[in-house]
């Protein structure tokens, strides 16, 4: 009878579980497993589940040592009481031979969906018991107040770890990117900043050349002028350019694989729910911390905000180990991380309100209005931190601080929206390219030679960056610049217009009026023209190597470009020609009706709302980065262009469709289930299929247990009254069946192979010579998820996202037909779209 | 038997119904329903289910005209069809008599509660029969994007509607509360400001006198000064008070007697899915709009805030008839009116982003991503809208923009906790004795009396205000007032410092020094402690009275002079002790160190926040409302302490005590269910009862049918296998029962007492000579909601929330045991915190 569950096995057993996870576009097949004394992070409960973490198949138990158990008890007590007080008068009915709940019980594996129902019950019931407690004694109350305010605490904890983190890496990065230019002479320590500033000898003008600051050619060579001094710098910036990433690499490599890419799928996807055992571990913080630093200051292209995402999840994961109320409940965990994920937009961008809502619309899952609070909480306690590190040197919050007194005018909202527009396109042409480039590196052979792949983008891109100033500067100092306004007296290229010969011709004292451009404005708009294309390329082949790599400032340096460009056009246009109809009114000659800056500005939010198809959280992350309250309409409608024309070609944003890529069970919650599919056919078992592998609630053995056990691979068995009504009862999960038997054998007196499993209230009646009967009633859940045959399947899936159910049983009539699980939902959509059912889901 | 059914059916048959609605504290008991040609917004689908609104227990059918409903059949084809496709192989195997589904299928009575999950089921299957069709035709597909962007349509009209109303509704305010002090010469309906524009004698300083403004003092003794003139002003003042606060009241009662109050409690119940029929209708538009202005400008102690956001809702509501996906819907028309709460908020403050979050945290139930970026889009544009319209002559989005230049230094964060403190426990306070008094008034006899209530306190604050420059401008200035920060050219009281005679020695050129106290600064703060206790006192009986009344604006008032007075108890201690080891380092003499504005805004934001315990969406309200950026930190912790010290004294903000008040039916979302009952406690019907009302899926008459169904009130019936095994089918509920057979009976032949009542796919055997069956399972809804018995009732709670569940039904080992509605588990939360559980529910 076995032989024909294969298929059935398949769906159940492995329900939620997979054998190969893809992250990074998974190619690191032998490194899926850190040790468990490296990463042991993320089911590591008290120690006590440590045995449990190896394989699926076995039964997880430990052979020896019960004793050294029953010391970590508190595990999964308030589990087993709340089954337990299920009964309806309490816990004195269940005659429970064991007096100290099992551990492990109510515990996950590895790569497995978690129950949210039953853990947000497991802490409710956790704090009621505490509540009770808290009127009898001092000390008890004591407890109850300190569990209230943990939560803040660990807030408070998160904040400060990740903002004085995220200030270490923003000073080592500058530091280490400055490394590529020159060297310092009176200490390397210094960045080229603060080398200059301990000298007294340089004027705010020549800031950038003092004699402290040494380039390589000028160490090398001793002359900083000439081709061969140039020669000398460009192969010192190739090479610290590829050292930088050769680290970086192989730090990913050797010590934490899960540290590379931007974090931000496999958050979203932990956050749904799942277990990545690791992600946020320890090693995995400290290695991407270090090689974030590296692959930044590498000039590859990529940024540090989604990294810092990763960064401060995986703080708060480690620290949720000081409060026993987050270290032992994965629902409250993943609170925890969301406000986490806000911490970190937080710190990446100085965007306290920003990343708040960056977590609420992106990345979280499950999001109470407790979460908002505390999120907010810890995103400002690390801008805080992150400001009295102050790694900018300037004592503001505010990374790209911009000051534009031009109001805009209605009429620029057509060039706004053509950013939108170029946004939206751009977006979806470049998840396009770049998963079909990870799907080509997962594929072919491209993905055994990781180490080579960045060593050979890292020089492309330093050699094709350097002779452009445009490239060869960060992304982040790139995006600045182009932020800025021109005023009369500033020298970049890009503010290269020729200066007014009449005052009077142009508006005197106003030093923002239009001007016409000169020779270095039309270099500058050349060479960010190249940049332009160049930073388009490099960035699809960039995301997604063995290295961190965030997308933010790529796709903002990318769109701050085009709307430079645009704006630079507009105004030049507005110049020559304002007596146009459009321009009267509102553009005379002298004024300063176009802000080129805010073209940018409006254009780098376009291109990362294409990219990630954020609105509201990009439209406030835009404003808190440059404090522009006052344009709000221009960002806005840019942003919800940009989301629609995208859109239009396919709606995943980068995030989704890397999750898809590696084929995590993530349910989307922002897409509606469109089709008309019943509950009955998406159901395990199918009609050709076997009956379900069912328990029943009394007259087995428990050999006969065992046995249906062994023979299949389901992470959980419907208990039955029998099997010829098959109407459901209750739920057991396979991992505590085999731990409860395991240990009755070992325990109690009396249970053999053929002692009775019951399941019931009362024990039946036996015979007087039969073995004593085994009370499992306590670890059956008495409140399994059920839905009729007949309940269309987008019912069913808006059950199993709000609930954040792993199961859900079908019935007919009050008869047990089958069940669904997530991942059966998953395939069934997989099958709708059109897709192999079987290759998205890890293998 | 049915005599035992009394208690059961009072719990089932009124389970979401109501006869005695509270609003407003509830004494307009004539007038609860509104008639029908007035007040029909709310359920009036298509104009087909008028009939059906006045009676909860006559079957709900017109007795005459089927043929006028055939020509609306649109109504509830979706539902139909959808039940129709439940059978798994579509609606050919059911052979329903009817050919068009039968209207007022799947329509809702006014008081009930809608069905979450039905309404967003219909509206899937509405979306996927248009997508089908759209690949057939080209206009099916232009149909089709309509449809898609009629959403954002509909979000632009809201936007331009409120946005305009609201800028009406400020100038006539404007105009009005001017009316109080005097008339324009030139012409009666120009305000202050705008008379003395026309003026060209006036210069800056003057611009409070110019002649064409006269006072009523001016004008009647022809003298502005002496005592006499100041009693002629004083006595005007209180007639103009009274006049306005009486057409106020009486408008209200005549009209539109949901037009009173701020609204937000009663919408908070809408969006959780209660239908107040003509609570969002056009007479309340009108009536609210008109009943504000005079409201506002009688001078009582309440805001236009709330109000605002009950009239974009009317506008939401109305503009939803536009589009049929809107009107047909009540989910998706709550998901408009989600984002219509935010258009709400960003008229009143300006603050677009801060509405959104106030819809997100303080208002809706059911907020996804999409509604997130709708609201925003709206909020936007109605923000634009009121920027165009320019009512306040600044040209500014921001109501009290204020420019502190100062930074906060770490010390003040004390100050700024005490705010917090204040904050909360005035809060707390606030709403305990707002809640005693309105109790009061619902209980005693001076609910009778709404009239000569209304004119008792305007007539009360009239006399008490006008003494007291702060209390006799309106709230808005007075908040404006205090958050500015002194020059040292201003003229104002609250600025009255000594002028530095020394220059050198208070740092010369700093204009915004600290500089010490004045005679007119003493003054200041006297009228202000008086005013802050009058203001403390006089809101309390105001707010609940039967005037339109928002809260917003008195609780910042209240805020903002606390605020200010311990600013300045700051600015002094500091000024005289600047050697105190404190401020030693970072307030030295002649610095700007204390910023008295700042204290009021924080202030402000504290008491806002213990009265409505908003965090997240206060403090962004607060730096868009002032747009200091900078001040997040301040805010964030006085209005988190706030939050805390008011949750000390009770968990429930105003607006939920005032939902409780009124007991409507609302599941609170942020509250935890904490107790440990099962479900089987809550259901019904209890241990003593007699079965559950039951249907089987055949066996029964007609004649059977409709004697079960008259002979109860319960609002729904459970379909079973037999009353022998209990095993659940279906279930059905009363009024689309009550519907179909009433229809059957006239239109199907055969169709007799005797027929046999079908709910199977197909028809049993019957004897030859038996009239024709009727087969009702396409009404039947095939995937009710079921727990079991031992579930708990926190899970069950969550259930209900998440989903939006009416009513759900229990089962044990597949057998029904019984039914919990939403009403059972806000009864059982009553019993379990120890309040009468049937005085809390409309009565």
């Amino acid at each position: 009878m076995f032989q024909f569950w294969g298929r059935l096995h398949r769906t159940l057993a492995g329900s939620e579980g997979m054998e190969n996870p893809g992250y990074c576009s998974g190619s690191f097949d032998g490194l899926h497993h850190p040790s468990d004394d490296d990463d042991d992070e993320m089911v590591d409960i008290a120690g006590a589940t440590l045995d449990f973490s190896t394989t699926d198949d076995v039964p997880p138990l430990s052979s020896g040592g019960f004793e050294e158990y029953t010391t970590t008890t508190g595990s999964s007590s308030s589990s087993s009481s709340r089954a337990a007080g299920m009964n309806g008068t309490g816990p004195s009915k269940l005659v429970d031979p064991l007096e100290d709940p099992l551990p492990g019980l109510g515990t996950y594996e590895d790569f497995n969906t978690i129950d949210w129902v039953r853990e947000k019950s497991k802490d409710r019931d956790r704090h009621r018991e505490i509540t009770n407690k808290s009127r009898q004694s001092t000390v008890a109350l004591l407890h109850s107040v300190s569990d209230a305010f943990s939560g803040w605490l660990l807030m408070l904890l998160v904040g400060l770890m990740a903002g004085a983190l995220a200030g270490g890496i923003d000073i080592a990065a500058h530091w280490l990117t400055d490394m590529k230019g020159g060297v310092c002479l009176i200490g390397f320590w210094f960045n080229h900043e603060h080398c200059c500033w301990t000298s007294n000898e340089t004027t705010f003008q020549e800031r950038d050349r003092c004699p402290q600051w040494q380039s390589w050619a000028e160490l090398i060579t001793g002359t900083s002028e000439g081709p061969f001094a140039y020669i000398v710098n460009y192969l010192m910036y190739i090479f610290w350019a590829l050292l930088f990433a050769f680290l970086a690499v192989t730090l990913v490599r050797a010590f934490a694989p899960y540290a590379c890419g931007s974090g931000i799928p496999e958050i979203k996807t932990i956050l749904s729910g799942f277990i990545i055992r690791g992600y946020l571990g320890k090693w995995t913080l400290i290695i991407k911390t270090i090689t974030l630093v590296l692959a930044v200051s590498s000039g590859l292209s990529l940024g540090k905000e989604g990294p810092l995402v990763h960064v401060a999840c995986c703080c708060a994961n480690i620290l949720c180990h000081l409060f026993t109320k987050y270290r032992k409940n994965e629902a409250k965990r993943r609170e925890v991380l969301s406000a986490a994920a806000a911490v970190g937009v937080s710190v990446a961008f100085g965007a306290p309100i920003g990343g708040v809502l960056f977590s609420l619309e992106e990345v979280s899952y499950y999001f109470p209005l407790k979460t908002l609070w505390r999120s907010f909480f810890a995103a400002l306690v690390a801008a805080f931190t992150l400001r009295s590190i102050n790694p900018f040197g300037n004592s503001r919050l505010v990374l790209f601080y911009v000051e534009f007194h031009a109001p805009w005018h209605l009429v620029e909202l057509a060039p706004f929206i053509l950013l939108g527009i170029f946004g939206g396109l751009w977006g979806a042409l470049f998840i396009r390219a770049n998963i079909a480039w990870c799907r080509k590196r997962k594929s072919t052979i491209l993905g055994h030679y990781p180490v080579i792949e960045v060593l050979v983008v890292a020089a492309l891109t330093a050699l094709l960056a350097y002779p452009n100033s445009y490239t060869r500067m960060s992304g982040a100092e790139l995006i600045s610049e182009l932020f800025n306004d021109c005023s009369l007296l500033d020298s970049s290229q890009l503010c290269g217009y020729k200066q007014p010969t009449n005052t009077s011709e142009t508006g005197a004292g106003n030093s923002l009026a239009d001007r016409p451009a000169g020779e270095g404005l039309y270099t500058a708009l050349w060479q960010l023209a190249l940049a332009l294309v160049f930073k388009m390329m490099i960035t699809v082949i960039t995301f997604g190597m063995k290295v961190p790599s965030g997308l933010f400032i790529p796709s903002m340096a990318v769109g701050a470009i085009a709307g430079r460009l645009l704006g630079v056009g507009m105004e030049q246009l507005a110049y020559y020609n304002h007596d146009w109809f459009i321009f009267k009114g509102w553009c005379s000659p002298g004024a300063d009706c176009i802000t080129p800056g805010l073209y940018a500005m409006v254009g780098a939010a376009a291109c990362l709302g294409g990219v990630t198809r954020m609105t509201v959280s990009l439209v406030v992350i835009m404003f808190e980065l440059t404090g522009g309250l006052e344009y709000i309409v221009p960002l806005m409608a840019a942003t919800m262009t940009s989301k629609w024309v995208a859109d239009a070609f396919g709606r995943e944003g980068i995030y989704e469709a890397h999750i898809r890529l590696n084929g995590y069970p993530f349910l989307e919650p922002k897409e509606e289930f469109e089709h008309s599919s019943l509950a009955v056919d998406v159901m395990r078992p199918r009609r050709a299929d076997p009956a379900l592998a069912v328990l029943t609630q009394e007259g087995m053995t428990v050999g006969e247990v065992e046995t249906l056990v062994e023979s299949t691979h389901y992470s959980g068995f419907p208990v039955v009254v029998s099997q010829e009504s098959q109407r459901l009862v209750g739920f057991v999960l396979r991992r505590d069946l085999l731990i409860s038997i395991d240990n009755a054998r070992k325990r109690q007196e009396g249970v053999v192979s053929a002692s009775q499993v019951v399941f019931t209230e009362h024990a039946p009646a036996q015979a007087p010579d039969a073995p004593p009967p085994l009370r499992l009633r306590g670890i059956m859940d008495l409140s399994p998820f059920t839905v009729t045959d007949h309940t269309p399947m987008d019912i069913t899936v808006d059950i199993f996202r709000k609930l954040g159910l792993r199961q859900c049983l079908v019935t007919h009539n009050g008869r047990l037909l089958g069940i669904i699980t997530k991942k059966d939902i998953l395939k069934h959509m997989a099958q709708i779209a059109n897709r192999d059912p079987d290759s998205i889901l890890f293998n």
